[in-house]
This record gives structure tokens, sequence and C-alpha cells, in this order.
């Protein structure tokens, strides 16, 4: 291998140290993906292996409130794919999940459940520890999308009970253009879905994306130092949501009471169009999204307030604190606020 | 959709025009992908769809020397892969194509070829135009992986007959982590191979790598204007090749005689160690690869070279012609092949 190949080697074997470092995996059982929509296509899948020998995975898990990476059911058949509930505060149903993994019918194959640790809409927590006991019991292996919960919670694959991890780096403020599966043991592994080259040990083939890798890896440090920080996004995230009280009585924050991470905010505002309060806050030079982010261009009903039992009659906005959010984004939400308060009170409500 | 969403929007709709008019295809028939074996491992699938109805492809039809991404066969199992042969220029043999595509068994399913248009390691070009009338008259999909041929020769989706062709961002000098399909007519697709959100109309899901996307559409235009240039590159590389017959007398420049892009050079060196002379270009300041690069960090035997006949008994060694090479390059490369030639005087052979 040359000199060029060797230093990017190099900089890709940083990086996987530094993305096992961040979930407490070994170096080695990180392979990396170009974003977490294509690990979690590679994870979903009735395909998988353990050892040297076929391993079926017959019917996949997720639960209503999942991202839609992991809803899509990858490579299952939707015939194939269960839905699983959440409660009024966006929390897994496990009584429901322990039911049906309890039905699940082993003759087939083995049940792969997947489900995100905190929610990228509502940042709710879900109790992934518990939920690991329950698949365990069952016989079956846990997917869990941590892409909302690095560098905002502590994460530890074993101690959580994980068999596979997905992370994405542009979720943690690296690059767009890579993500990861973590494996516990890369005993069991699920068939490559990108195939050529021997690159991943042969679990993803494609040329590495480098730069991208790098810059992932680097991220993981900074979401690490993040964790840190949690406190003070804690106490602005408080300010955010007093400011919205205060200037819209009605609002409606979601899952206000539950385990939600610090940094997020999802509400709705009664009666009012999603569209127009985007734009007042665009107007206001803050970005807010418009429920999920993930189809850009779509401003459509929120999936993970309809599986919470909402009906959505008005806006709903996720706010993110970010690094850089601080005194001007605050004047920036308030300014924005009192416009749209003052449109409602002049009567143009628009459901 | 806010600010930034608009801004990213428009970079990619760029990026689309550009590609696109690389390949004389319409902006609508271009989906970008994280890279090249991400497009293949999508195109080389037996699920299709016409319109809304399903479109089964029953085999894989490859040739012995395209890339491993292509001979892997995706999601085809092994079993339904035929390997068509190639000569001793590397050139497909058409007799054997059109004979296993009458003999093709239509009550499965339809044929998909998949061909390179210009090899990885060699250089050759294929008869894509023949192979298409092949293709066509056996009613089947041609994939054509342009990868290589890209900024190298002029490509037209229209004028080759193919029904999708595969692009790569950083193979032009674009960043890595893009990649395009590019279509023909979009009424035949593959089923999407990554699935979540409804980016890229939904033949991609996954949050757009908006950088690598922008940078794979200024590197087309890099690319057609690398075209144009195209006389020069071949100029340099004749001087390459012309040095190396001076310094190492039995060289054999590999199809030297067939269609080969400009700027690319396979050579062997008879009963000489790859890595020993990978090395002594090394240590002269020029990164030669060994064979294929794909699979960094693998020194194998090429199954290009095997294919066209070769049993490699020496080391095969490429050189690629970039827009930064020129004089600083000739002489270290005329340096390492001294240091070549000087230890074959003194005896010191491996095979």
């Amino acid at each position: 291998v040359h000199g060029e190949g060797r230093a990017k080697r190099a900089m890709i074997d940083l990086a996987r140290r530094n993305v096992a470092a961040l979930c407490g995996a070994k170096p080695d059982h990180v392979v990396f993906t170009s974003g977490a929509t294509e690990a979690a296509s590679t994870l979903l899948t009735p395909r998988y292996r353990m050892g040297r020998g076929p391993l079926v995975m017959s019917r996949l898990y997720v639960l209503a409130s999942d991202h839609p990476c992991i809803l899509r059911g990858g490579g299952f058949d939707a015939a194939d794919v269960s839905v699983v509930g959440v409660d009024r505060d966006g929390i897994a149903d496990l009584h429901q999940l322990k039911s049906v993994l309890d039905a699940h019918d082993k003759d087939r194959g083995l049940p792969l459940v997947a489900c995100h640790m905190a929610n990228n809409e509502s940042g709710v927590i879900q109790p992934v520890g518990e939920i690991a006991a329950i698949v365990k019991k069952a016989g079956g292996l846990l997917v869990v999308d941590a892409v909302q919960a690095a560098g905002r919670l502590p994460i530890d694959i074993n101690a959580l009970g994980a068999d596979f991890l997905i992370l994405s780096s542009h979720k943690i403020g690296g690059p767009q253009g890579a993500g990861a599966i973590v494996v516990a043991s890369d005993l069991v592994m699920p068939e490559p879905l990108i195939r050529g080259g021997g690159q991943e040990k042969g679990h993803r083939a494609g040329t590495e994306n480098v730069p991208a890798i790098a810059g992932f890896g680097a991220a993981t440090r900074v979401a690490l130092e993040n964790l840190a920080q949690i406190g003070k996004v804690q106490a602005l995230r408080d300010r955010f949501e007093q400011m919205l009280r205060a200037h819209i009585e009605d609002v409606v924050i979601i899952a206000e009471s539950a385990p939600r991470l610090a940094n997020t905010t999802l509400f709705v505002i009664p009666g009012f169009k999603t569209e127009t309060a985007q734009i007042a806050f665009d107007l206001a030079g803050i970005a807010l999204s418009a429920g999920s982010a993930c189809s850009s261009g779509k401003v459509g009903d929120s999936h993970v307030l309809a599986a919470m039992g909402y009906s959505q009659a008005g806006s709903a906005l996720r706010l993110s604190i970010g690094r850089s959010t601080g005194e001007r984004e605050l004047e920036a939400f308030a300014q924005a606020l009192t416009s749209i308060a003052e449109r409602r009170r002049n009567g143009s409500r628009a459901a």
C-alpha cells in the first residue's frame, strides 16, 4: 500500500477508535456506512449470518414513533413488520412488545426488534434496558437507533443490552456522508447491503469516504464534550420553553414531563398553520423544523405525534438547541413568538 | 421549508443538472447515492418496477473484467450470475454474450446485463453500443458502469443505448461520498436499496450529502473541461510508456493496441514483485496502484489480468495520469525505473 493509502488507513482507524469510545464498544466492532439510513437498511434484513452459517430473522418489530428509516422496514416485506405502539408520552408499550414477542413463531426464524434510544422529533427517551431484557428473553436481536442520543446521553452498548447501534455523523455536528453500525459482537452480522470490494471487512463495500469518516471521528470527541455541557443546554432549553408558555398561553409542549433529551422541544400551537409559524421563525432568522426534518421539502403530519395520540390540529415545530444557540436566538425566538401571538389575536387563524 | 433547506435544495438541483449534462440525460433522471458501489448494489437486483407493477430480472450477466462491485452481483444469488469472458485485449466476447442471452429463460424473468464502459485497471474501452444492441434484442436491461469513462470519454446515455449509468464523484476529482444512478427513462427503476424518508423521489432515502453532491456537480464541469484536454493527457501518457519501454525492455503494456483510456497504463514487469516495485515508486514520491485500488490494503492478483488470460508472474502496476501530473512525475518515474532496472540486473529478482 502506497504512502497516501497508509495515511488514509490511519485516519479511518483513528475515527474507528473514536466512534467505539463514544459507545463503549471495541474499535473492531465499528462498521462505517454512508449514514444512519444506510446503516438501518443494512441491519433491517431477514438475512443474517452467525459465524459462517445463515441466521434468519423472520419478523421485524418496530416502534410506531421510530424514524422512517426504521419504520420502512429495510429489506423486510411490509407483511413481516409489526408496529408496537407508544403511549401519550411517546414511551414504548412494553406490555404490547412482550405479548407480540411471546406470540412470535420461532419456526420461521428469530425476532428482530428495532427502536430508537431517543426520538428525533420529540426527544423522548426510551427505556432501552427494559426493551433489551424483553428482547433477550424472547431470543431476538435488538437494533438501537442511537442517532439522536449520541452526544446528549451516555451510550454504552453493553450496558444497554443492544446487539447493534446506529449512529450518524452529521447529527452530532460532523460532516454529512458518514454513519456507523456498532456491534456488541461480530459473531452475528447482517448480510452486507452494499457489495463489492473488501472494505470494512466485507461488511460494507465501496471506497471509504475518508474525509467524512475522519470528521465523524472528530465529531464524536465533540459529542463527548457536549455531554459534559448538557446541563447548560437544558437550562437554555428551559428558558425557550418558559418564553413559549409566556407568549402562547395554549401552547402544547409534547411529552413535557417524560424523560426527554435536554436539547429538544417539540411544541404545538393550536389552530395555527405549521408553514405560517415556520415562516415567522424563518423571517426572524432561526430555522425550526416542521415535525420531522428527515424528508426535507415535505411538510406532512407527524407520524410521531399521531403515534402518541395527538390529532395534529395546529403547527408542530421542533426546536433543537445546538452549541451555537444563545442569546441572539432567544431574542429572535421572542420576536417570532410576538408576531405569531399578534396574528392569532387578530383572528388570522388557519387550521 | 426554511431558508437553509431551500439553499441546500438549490445546490442539489444544480448538481443534478451538471451530472445530467455530463451524460446527455435529463436532470430528473439522476439519482444521487453515496458512491458507485452503492449505485451498483442498487441496480444489480432482481426486483425492479415498471410503472406501478413489479418487474423481475431473473439473471445477471456481467463481464469477467468488471469491477468487483459489479462482479459480486449485488442482490443476486451467486447461482443467478453468469460471467461473460473477455479476450486478450480485455474486450467483451460478444459472441458469448449473444449466445448466453439467446439461452436465457424468459419464463422466470428478464435478463439484466452489467458491464463497464472503460476498465478501471487496464483502461480498455468496451464496445458498449454493440453490447446494448445485443441486450435490446434479447429484451433485457443494460447497466453501464461509466465510472472510469467520465471525463475521459464523451458519454451520452441515449447514444450508448444504456438503460442505467453508474457514476462516481471522487473518480472524476470530486469529493468522496457521492455517486449517481443515471437513467434513460424512469419508467423502469430498481426497488430502492436504502429505505426511509422520501429523498431522491423515494429511490434513495437518507439525508442528502449536500457538500459531496455539490462537489460532484462541480467536478462534472471539470470532467467536461478535462475531456477537451484529453489529447495532452494522451501525449503525456505516451511519454511515460516510452520511458517504461526504454528502462524495462521486457515490460508488458497491457492491451497496448486496444482502445484504451488516454490516462491509463497497466503494465507488468516480468518476474518482479509488485510490492517491491510499488515501494520503489513510493520512495520516488509517486503513488502507483497495484492492479486494482478498489480494496485498499490488499495486494492480490488482478482478476482483470486473469480474465484477459495473463498469469501474473510479475508486478502489475497501474499508472493514472491526472491534471496535476507533469514533468516532476516523469522525472520521479524515471528515477524509480532506474532503481528497479538496477535491482533486476543485480539479480535480486523475486517472483
